[in-house]
């Protein structure tokens, strides 16, 4: 199935989500991992639209979320960045639009290394606040843990 | 804000949902009303995008639904028809692409006015009984009330 930038743009402003979560991971510096995501739940029986998006963005991995729905995940940076420059060139028209963009941001400091040293790390997680985000408790304890550091 | 039918086709794959209700009514024939209704729900803070489509549709109305979610609904039997010959000429790409054609079926079989005879009535729930909808069990009691006169 051919999917066209429209109709991508159409589906994702329903049903796609940009997310950025921070965990605890041992073996990165500071003992946290930021970790962006864009996903798109759907029912299983319409699993192959995931299959489709997967391909249209030459990413993902498509897998069991809760229940009788499927996901597509893209986490690779490189892939999020294309992600990025498709909804920068056909922009979303949902305010998911305005998630998008801090989402981006968040992209290309990590393209730049920034999350690398405490100070860009925090960074990242100032504008990860600025979303609409359901881990806004963690973030802030993980930006609290990195400045008590 | 303009729509493109592409746009639009992603969008209702991800949030439209097409539904036919049949309720009592003592002015109607038989003392039964169908309704089918295309409908669209969407956060508040997205409620521009529900008038953006009944400006793309030239129909329905946009009201307040549950908490903090609006809802676009098109009821008019001819502004049926037009989203019905929009979503043929359009095909949606997810499975309610199959909900749609039996939809359509009913739209198409009250144009005929179909439903104004017990026979047609009949028809049209049994249409409405394939779809995919939560009022299984209230379309089988007035199949039944009809069938038993």
């Amino acid at each position: 199935m051919d999917l066209s930038p429209d109709w991508v743009v159409g589906f994702v402003d329903g049903e796609g989500c940009f997310h950025v979560s921070v965990n605890r991971h041992p073996e990165m510096k500071f003992g946290f991992q930021v970790l962006p995501e864009f996903v798109v739940v759907q029912h299983s029986n319409d699993r192959f639209l995931l299959f489709a998006l997967k391909r249209f963005f030459r990413a993902g991995t498509v897998r069991s979320n809760h229940g009788d729905r499927d996901c597509l995940r893209i986490r690779k940076l490189d892939s999020l960045q294309n992600v990025c420059d498709f909804f920068m060139k056909h922009p979303l028209k949902s305010r998911k639009n305005v998630d998008f963009r801090k989402f981006r941001q968040i992209v290309l400091m990590m393209l730049d290394k920034k999350h690398l040293n405490v100070e860009g790390m925090i960074e990242v997680i100032d504008v990860a606040l600025e979303m609409n985000s359901l881990d806004r408790p963690r973030l802030l304890e993980v930006r609290s843990a990195l400045l008590n550091g």
